[in-house]
């Protein structure tokens, strides 16, 4: 069903029997939409306001009276208030003693106070079961039913029956409710909302670095080089072959670090001889955003597919390809086939494509819906084997596009390597110490660790 | 598990106990497929039909009786029965009193009666709670087990118990019970199997008319006007030259479409110093289908990448340059680098190629397993800030791609402008428009009224 | 909220209230990732051990007794043991009788024992209530709570209330139960993991298998061929030029074979004149790969689009056009522009890039998140309606792309006709026979016997 049809349907509270009457303290924007939605699913709702005047803008099915009287007829309270104003429930205490309230509140900034908001209302209403729930969806996503965003809702509480309460109402207004635990986990939730893709921001502050770092080197060796000592204007590069190279070293520069740690853990671990010595922080974190170091290296290396096959649409080329053609020409002189370099030139496309399609594969298997479909051995399977693969493949793709400029002095312009060079010292690492740990006598042991043995056990008492 | 395997599990109806039993009336195809699947699932399942001879068709571990012995056995009955034959229901409504009815009846047309089955079932015998639910599940799909498609089951009624016990059997079964509130949205649920992706019917029919009429636009000034002047035969056109001037032309207006009504909502907000009166109906229903609109202009910016990368390939094109190269040579001249045209040609492909990325990323974000992972923030962020970047890089390739064409006198055939001359419109306005709604003086009240805060507050009484 | 925040939050076990204390027989590796887990969730934990020493690595708040004293403290008991020290079970039997044993377990080799481990658990103690779950979540995962696999629990059992609890602590814990049936759903539940793409097998042997046939038919015909009776060494077409001859058959192949069982089994309809007998198992087992082999076929789409394009780039066409431009030169001549062959070139690679675009319009809806996000009349819409569409455009492209060349004796090398002209056969037989089903004559039967009509009814009695 389309996702605005659901506030088009449901439109009978009347006929609704059995709902629990649920209570909610705020008129604004927040509170009428939820109450808008819960009369749509059958709740019957009573506001709790200051003023007992009625706006014309909160639901006409929907009954207003003060605090203290609205807070007597449900069970369930939403406080859909600011923090700054939770000092007015203090007074209500008694009537609130062993009802359940709902803080649906959120902050401005991350961790904007020492306590959560959730704590803070459990601290001035001692007696009531305090539950922490629907901030993470928008006044206006409820209104307009366009739930495209995130349906969950995250619930916490430190009395299981309030919560289970909870998370019945969110079952019936379409959402799903997941259970984050005790009341401790609410800052956590608070600050959910606030945050900008936290888990991406190592990997594309890494590659924002190394995009400029190679961006300046690229500068220096392929334009400005060319200028002092040609007298060339190549600046023209900076739109297409610059960017068409840093993409590559980025994509695979990005790709071995994914796999690095890995490494780095089992070697870890074959020093230790056990598994139950936690890693170094600095490790897990990067672990656990392997996944995120993988997609930004596919998005550089899809860039850097589409800006090599536009090569030939490029004016410069065709103006290369013709000069050359024409000086053929004016020689009267016919190049036979190269067969080599015909080769050489093939195997490395081929290398690039089955690299790409291969870390294509492997971007589309980490979509959620997909990945949810899989069981472990087969996710394993996807993300270490074709993985290491593609890792494989990419490197042999460089090596091989290198070809044996490796050797010649011309690609050492003012003592600095081609940048593609430098980008395989990682990748080349990786799968040379892959190979080593591939190896019996490392994987045998390692092996056994993996599964719980201990070299010295009594170390882990 | 995989889809197909969960008519192969749990074939053992003998052990299980406790289920309770459900009474079907109706041996069809989808009676008898609901029923084999709920005895899979653990239901003693008692079928009524108006011949107590018992088809070999029918599970082996179902009974058959007449209706009313069979209603009789169970608290729940699925109706799998036409509208048209409810009225034999009529002699029953003593023994269905109280009893669960669930109506799983579908139409032939959207709207075809002008009440729902649901409701005429729940006229026809007053005593018992009606509950509209399995209509969007397909007999074939309950009997393969492949539900490739939709596991989703839409469940409304106005008995908040029937309707608990309905959604509990539909989550035995394997299916994803959505509860849309009382009975009034079954017309709602009855019409949604029937819609053929409704929400796409304005974005296509759009793009196919703007499609023809640039089509007819380009034929005359590139096809026939050649024909015409210089006698030349390019009907060929026809086959990629043309489709690749329609396809950016559209990507680009629809694309600019996607964010023209949140640009008009503003200025709507703007002056009417309010967010609480609604959008005008035309309004309303543009913005619901923008998601939509963004996603056909993906597809007509990804056939333009593809028409533009095989350009290198086409006889046309390589006859092209081997004949201007051809001809340097016989005038034994070579033409130096233009570094100017080197700039402009390099500087628009980039363009495309960060447009077109910036633009898959953002039909990435809106599958739904994805956008369901982000939340309210980052979602925003995605639609809005990469979404006016895609659009801004769009124009200004297109804006490089024209170049000094724009005022050069020979683009104008027949007076005629090229083509990507009229696309450029909707998005300057848009982007211009936009530039000048985040000046302070505007974006200022823009913020407070979207907070809430009323020009004259009175007026909302 | 990101997958690993979720070992962060709830940490609290003390303040959380009223859930029943579970009992887990075994402290090895996933034991105590789950008894952690579940104190995380609010769970009071008490593990029963062979020895009451205390494990440093046994979350805290968890208690360790003897197995007899742990099980009476608890209604559930998860035995987390191999299952061959599953008989230290039986002197328990008395205490274990009544209580819910949740079998984990997994094995080594699917199949491995003639009954399920499950199945073995409940005849060892057959006064409990066992119940399979939790086999196919990782330790690991359970750890890390980096859930990037799957988040689903197959859960089945006897007992109908001991499997409810059961998967209510499974939504506790943040997984998402799915009711397999009764106990002998368990042997199937315990291969799951062993599994690898189990669905994908026939298909991914097929192509390989076709892959080594026109991979040695292309080697004879365009490497061999020309190195025997025109001393060429063009080997290096094993890097590019065999590959995308290979890519494009085997798409083509294989989407045809995605709609050839449909056909026979609408013939085998019409010829029976009845649906309701089973068809022979190899149709159904065929029917039911469709999925995959579709998108096998895409990815050979994807890499046959890839090697094009990159051909412009290719150092031997950019030999091969200069060479032929040179030749031009010497001879002075100029060719005209071959209308026809333009519009044979063109009209092939628009046909190609329709065909390719379709394609992947299929591949997306085929995503599980996507596809269930549609009805069933828009899911048979897309795969019928437009799944033919793509076939026809695919095989019109090789068609057009073969031109006049079928009766060309120069591509019948030692007999042998281009590899592309056997591609054609299968795709032509579907359309052909898919054609003379859609005649009134035979679609309007074929229609009745879908909906159920039969032509000799007696037959099925």
């Amino acid at each position: 069903m389309n996702k605005n049809s659901s506030n088009i349907m449901a439109l009978a509270p009347n006929t609704s029997k059995k709902r629990e009457t649920v209570c909610i303290f705020g008129t604004g924007d927040f509170g009428r939409a939820l109450g808008h939605k819960m009369i749509q699913s059958g709740y019957p709702v009573v506001f709790g306001s200051r003023s007992a005047q009625i706006s014309s803008l909160i639901p006409k099915d929907a009954e207003v009276l003060s605090h203290a009287e609205a807070a007597q007829k449900a069970a369930i309270i939403i406080i859909a208030i600011q923090r700054q104003h939770y000092n007015f429930l203090t007074p209500l205490a008694e009537i609130l003693h062993g009802k359940v309230l709902v803080d649906v509140s959120n902050n401005l900034k991350i961790n904007q106070y020492p306590e959560s908001n959730a704590e803070y209302l459990a601290q001035l209403v001692p007696g009531a079961k305090v539950v922490k729930a629907f901030n993470t969806v928008s006044a206006w996503a409820l209104q307009s039913g366009t739930l495209d965003a995130s349906r969950q809702v995250f619930v916490c509480g430190d009395d299981m029956e309030a919560k289970q309460m909870v998370m019945d109402i969110v079952r019936a207004l379409g959402l799903t409710p997941l259970d984050q635990g005790s009341l401790l986990a609410a800052q956590e939730i608070e600050n959910y909302p606030l945050q900008l893709f936290p888990m991406w921001k190592f990997p594309i502050f890494l590659s924002l670095g190394l995009t400029a770092f190679f961006f300046f080197y690229c500068l220096i060796r392929d334009i400005i080089y060319s200028y002092v000592y040609e007298n060339k204007d190549f600046s023209f590069f900076i739109a297409i072959s610059i960017p068409n190279r840093i993409c590559p070293i980025l994509a695979l520069m990005l790709l071995a670090l994914v796999y690095l740690p890995g490494v780095l853990a089992a070697i870890l671990q074959l020093y230790r001889g056990t598994k139950y010595r936690r890693f170094p922080d600095w490790l897990d974190k990067w672990m656990l955003c392997r996944k995120q170091l993988g997609l930004v290296a596919l998005a550089f290396a899809s860039l850097h597919v589409l800006y090599t096959l536009v090569i030939p649409i490029r004016s410069y080329v065709s103006w290369r390809t013709s000069s050359s053609i024409l000086s053929q020409a004016q020689k009267n002189e016919t190049q036979p086939l190269n067969t080599t370099y015909a080769w050489l030139s093939d195997s490395y496309l081929a290398l690039g494509i089955l690299g790409f399609f291969l870390f294509v594969l492997l971007g589309i298997t980490s979509l959620p819906s997909v990945s949810n479909n899989v069981n472990w051995r087969e996710f394993r399977f996807v993300q270490s084997k074709l993985g290491y693969l593609t890792l494989i493949l990419c490197t042999a793709h460089t090596l091989v596009y290198g070809g044996n400029r490796f050797l010649s002095p011309s690609s050492y312009r003012w003592y600095l390597p081609n940048a593609y060079m430098l980008s395989l010292i990682v990748p080349c690492i990786v799968l040379v110490v892959k190979c080593v740990l591939i190896f019996p006598c490392l994987d045998k042991p390692l092996t056994r660790i993996r599964q719980g043995w201990e070299r010295n056990p009594q170390s882990s008492e």
